[in-house]
């Protein structure tokens, strides 16, 4: 451990998962930190937390936030928790509220991407549920991920010039929209593709997301890991009916 | 709507589903409030909201939080954004987060119990994924349920005297947890009857959240509507093997 960072999250080392949603926000508001089981220690880390070795609240899962003797899990309560110390979310509980509210949704929509790979158990491969996986990921590619994502465009559309989904600024949940449709774009190009046009605002909010001058150098660096199949979006051609 | 009470939910009228965890809440501070759709406006009330008639931030599904101005979705978000002003939660941003982890562990397992009936698409009814719906509730009852119990039993036993689960006080987290046997032991009554000598801690802390004299005085009265198959926690035998 690195005794001078502010923040250690301690997240799988070598993919993106839930944990890029923490990543990106440290990174774009240039936060220290350490990203604790990509060092050394590697993924012991994670295992002396997942087994009580460790004092403060105990973990069920990657990833963790470690701020001093605050030890916290799931991915919106994190962020929720950063926010307000990295300058990525406005003042007041209303404010707050609505981020907290929208994160949330990503969130469900990040457990549907999951899903269309295992959605009969987390304990057996995809290859054990492939035929269930063609069916939800049907669903999710007709119903779902149009239902969530125009709803997404539909907040912008109502806010205030559109640029924000939060009050008038830039703030962690723009952050995970962009990270939500990089992955989900590397899951289901084709689909993404054919229903982007749908969502203008959507696409100019990934545009001024990947811009943001952290945000570019991060995703060139080596830091920034590449999707791949071991993560939450994951690309199976079979699943897009090819 | 009643002008004079301090909070509206608007939530389904006829199930428990997840507006019963901000219902329970509400009950047990004894909130004044408003179950909108249970009044004369019935589901209208919803709509009006779900296709943007209303001001405030668009919600996608309820339920949803009315407060003055504020218009809030999203169980947890929902109960973080009511627990400081119900006096339902410690003071701090560590033991809140704390709290609000907790709860969006409840809210993981309450996704899961809902897919154990419903795990190829919601817009499928149940008798059109039965047969998946045995296989993933047997992974459910085998892995994830014994999992996230015996997690949270872990974490009282962690906690100082192991009877609140956040801090040293009665919280919404205790509650939640509270529901969740309710619904679990509702939906799978063999399985919950044979692990439940393994949480001895959790046992105690729903016999507590039980006798709570609002608590009580609620599940005594009309207002609590009896668990039923259009809800989260849904009895099929047939999925516990029977």
């Amino acid at each position: 451990m690195t005794p001078s960072v502010d923040y250690r999250l301690v997240y799988w080392p070598k993919l993106q998962g839930r944990g890029e949603f923490i990543r990106l926000a440290l990174e774009d508001a240039g936060a220290s930190y350490e990203d604790v089981a990509r060092g050394p220690q590697g993924m012991t880390a994670i295992f002396e937390y997942l087994r009580g070795e460790q004092p403060g609240q105990l973990p069920l899962a990657p990833p963790i936030l470690v701020h001093g003797e605050l030890v916290i899990t799931q991915v919106a309560n994190i962020l929720a928790y950063l926010a307000p110390r990295l300058n990525l979310v406005g003042d007041g509980d209303d404010e707050r509220a609505v981020a907290l509210q929208l994160q949330l949704t990503v969130a469900d929509l990040v457990a549907e991407a999951h899903d269309t790979h295992h959605p009969v158990s987390t304990a057996l491969a995809y290859d054990e549920q492939k035929d269930a996986a063609k069916v939800r990921s049907s669903a999710f590619l007709d119903a779902r991920l149009p239902k969530f994502m125009g709803y997404f465009e539909h907040c912008l559309e109502r806010a205030n010039g559109g640029d924000f989904l939060v009050g008038r600024a830039h703030s962690y949940v723009d952050l995970s929209v962009f990270q939500l449709m990089e992955g989900l774009s590397y899951a289901f190009p084709r689909s993404m593709s054919q229903l982007s046009s749908r969502w203008p605002r959507l696409t100019r909010l990934r545009d001024r997301v990947a811009a943001r001058p952290n945000v570019a150098s991060y995703l060139a660096s080596e830091r920034r890991l590449g999707f791949n199949e071991d993560g939450i979006f994951r690309h199976y051609p079979e699943l897009e009916g090819e």
